[in-house]
């Protein structure tokens, strides 16, 4: 029973990546960084008749997430919400969805998530339009939304600071037993 | 006093369009594609003493946007939230504020916005969390939220079967004087 | 096919009061102004043996409530929330749950609502957490939420300067075909 | 430099006083249960020339509230919002308002508040509704929203079981230095 860990950030060892390190440290977890691959933007084929999706490095992300049981989506907060590089791939889940929706919806629908979301302004109260929409997100494709962590962090290692933070994610380690 | 409108659908003519172009029928605006530009996601540079922005056509459409007074962000929900088009421009809004922040806040703050949102799946309740992200990155960049309009639509030409809706965009353009 | 308008107000003819009128004028509607009733604070007795609920006006209401099939529930927004006479009243739904749950929530199941709240503070953003609040328990009853005005005033007659969600109540009466 | 805490549930012991008191054991606090005072809803008295407010225990409460520096608001969740006792307390703020609005706002924007919210369904997404009514109560006072924990209990005892709550109330206690 392995972790995806799904970085969003557009940078190296930023915030939020350091966060998600704490909690998977130790697991079998699969380190997918957005910014090490190109994902376009998608494309809405679903009142076409043809189309043809980006050949870009979707299908390779996607298989190896669709490969975990517990999935981690970590992004900073860029401007009150998922970054880009976030939202971009989760889009292209139309894709899958045209291509095999039972499938696809079936995979994850097995899976349990977590989300992790960092920012600088009172990322606790304004980080939480961004856990609603993965709430509708995993409402919609049946997937486990087993909880989050939004979390305080600027320049690359605050997210220490944030002990509430640290001490949650050391708590949700203890509840993992796989 | 001119409008900018921001499309950030994938593709031409779909439902969000359509509401936004009942809205703003026979005013003075700009019309924004976002899907006709290559903008690539933000990189962070806060924290880096050297970084280069990408050379793609972020500029040319800040401009244009920055250019007009009334901005409507036009958008289909994607998966609960704003398309990664509309995103992944807002995220480079970092640059410009590294560019010149006094100037891109002043400028930001002395314009009023107005967010369109078409989407299928319960929009007005499952699109709340986006207008929530609009409603904190207006009030940090100091713009005049003056309203939204949520509509349902798949298929395109279904949001003019949202009566509501339609009534609606009605209605804000009696509101406009310029 | 009757309705219920729940008015929340501690007064009369106030802005919420008004614009529901304009919702139902013409229709058949039982009007319940809760602030006419002595409706107590829930006593929570899911993990007592025996228990006496209140010996007041709830059971007149609730009643009542429950006759008609389309709910109004129609409520100042008070500190970003439904007014406490709104509030006390859906809390003691627990009472009714304990009571007969299956034949409450049977009877909810069955019935449409929708509602209105207005206030000074930017009502549109918010009262949106009010909006979802109502969201939870609909879906917990398993009531059609059909929809919610949320609307501008404070003194009493200010809502019909909020021409928006004037006309947004005109549509909705247009779609009513009972 | 003391706490007030204001339970806001039906009954003694439950699962939202249990982690309140996790919270403050060993600090100075205060304790009001609101069960125990009779606080009539609200009469909007903004537009009448005169008016008399309920003759009720409301003003004992508020005094004692805003005696203390620190305020823990602990509500189970009812409906998915805060309970009625709490809402209709907050409600009677408007009196407060009424009496002497600059220096009920000058005091309350001197405090610092948390709150703690306790419900038996997906707390930590269906009570955040709840967190943002408090985050626009404690903006519009001026008094410093420090956090909330949401957490999960049914029967009295059950908050013991979300390990994460617990964790997280340990945590903001090593912040306190009071």
């Amino acid at each position: 029973m392995g972790i995806a860990v799904i970085y969003g950030s557009s940078r190296r060892n930023g915030n939020s990546e350091q966060l998600a390190n704490l909690l998977v440290d130790g697991f079998e977890a699969d380190r997918i960084y957005l910014s090490d691959y190109t994902i376009h933007p998608i494309v809405d084929y679903r009142h076409s008749d043809k189309g043809t999706y980006p050949d870009d490095d979707y299908h390779h992300v996607i298989k190896r997430v669709l490969a975990q049981d517990v999935l981690v989506f970590t992004t900073p907060i860029y401007w009150y919400g998922a970054s880009g590089l976030t939202k971009t791939f989760i889009d292209r889940w139309s894709q899958s969805l045209r291509e095999n929706k039972s499938e696809f919806l079936t995979t994850l629908s097995n899976k349990t998530a977590w989300v992790i979301g960092i920012g600088d302004d009172q990322p606790h109260l304004k980080g939480i339009p961004l856990v609603q929409q993965f709430q509708y997100v995993f409402e919609y494709t049946g997937t486990h939304f087993a909880g989050y962590v939004l979390g305080k962090g600027n320049k690359p290692g605050d997210i220490h600071q944030d002990t509430i933070a640290v001490a949650t994610v050391a708590q949700i380690r203890k509840t993992w037993h796989f």
